[in-house]
């Protein structure tokens, strides 16, 4: 499923420039061009997949995998890193922007300006145990959708 | 390397109440206590580890691949979920708060409470390009720690 108008897809092909630190036959890992800090990192499939649903779990997995490196990769850069996140946005709502899944790896340090916010409150058991209920009925709807589940 | 202080070794071996959604040999998927949305899940690996350096690399896989899947399942689940974010945080610097690795998987919707911040600037492609090198002269330094490299 190329996107010709897919600025990672760009990339992915060499038609576009990059900064590219990792790639295989599979993924290709470079700087993000407004990185929360410097070594921010994108790692991404080559072949176009807009998100989690129709990111091949094969494919998923060569990305995790390239992320945990990188990750570590960055602590022995030189760079400042006393930390690492991984992130991911899945859709519009969870603030994804460019719809070629990709996982951001990025250094942390005291000071530096990334926050998150949420309004933390403890949930009661009884409303987790019910969240819960709900979340394994998703998993059997998608061993039934024809996915495989977690169990298999 | 098991630590009996540690709340989500608890949770692993059973010693600790949790709304368990998912559970296999490797890795265990339960509901966060303080959600940032109803749906909110931590995937854990049963084995202590604490965080992207002793994470042996095959467990991490997993931990990724019952994340992949949950994130589906949860727009499957019939709770609010428009969009799903990942997030890991490895070390004190990056917000880690509890010292065993967990990747957060939680839904989003319009309006949910969940923000970031950065000061999100367009950095110069030589910057990029130096930054990529530290980058790639950290990856070859993870080969030669006897990791192994992206590149295997």
């Amino acid at each position: 499923m190329p996107d010709d108008g897919c600025v990672f897809c760009a990339i992915a092909r060499g038609r576009s420039e990059a900064s590219v630190v990792f790639e295989d036959e599979w993924v290709i890992a470079f700087m993000d061009l407004m990185p929360v800090t410097p070594g921010h990192l994108l790692v991404i499939p080559k072949a176009h997949a807009e998100g989690l649903e129709d990111l091949r779990e094969d494919v998923g997995v060569r990305v995790w995998t390239v992320a945990h490196r990188l990750g570590r990769a960055l602590r022995l850069s030189g760079l400042r890193c006393e930390g690492v996140n991984l992130f991911l946005a899945d859709g519009e709502a969870a603030f994804q922007e460019v719809f070629h899944v990709h996982l951001h790896v990025f250094p942390r340090f005291k000071g530096d300006p990334f926050r998150i916010e949420a309004d933390w409150q403890v949930r009661e058991r009884h409303l987790l145990d019910e969240t819960a209920a709900a979340v394994r009925g998703g998993i059997t709807a998608l061993g039934a959708a024809g996915g495989s589940g977690p169990r298999t």
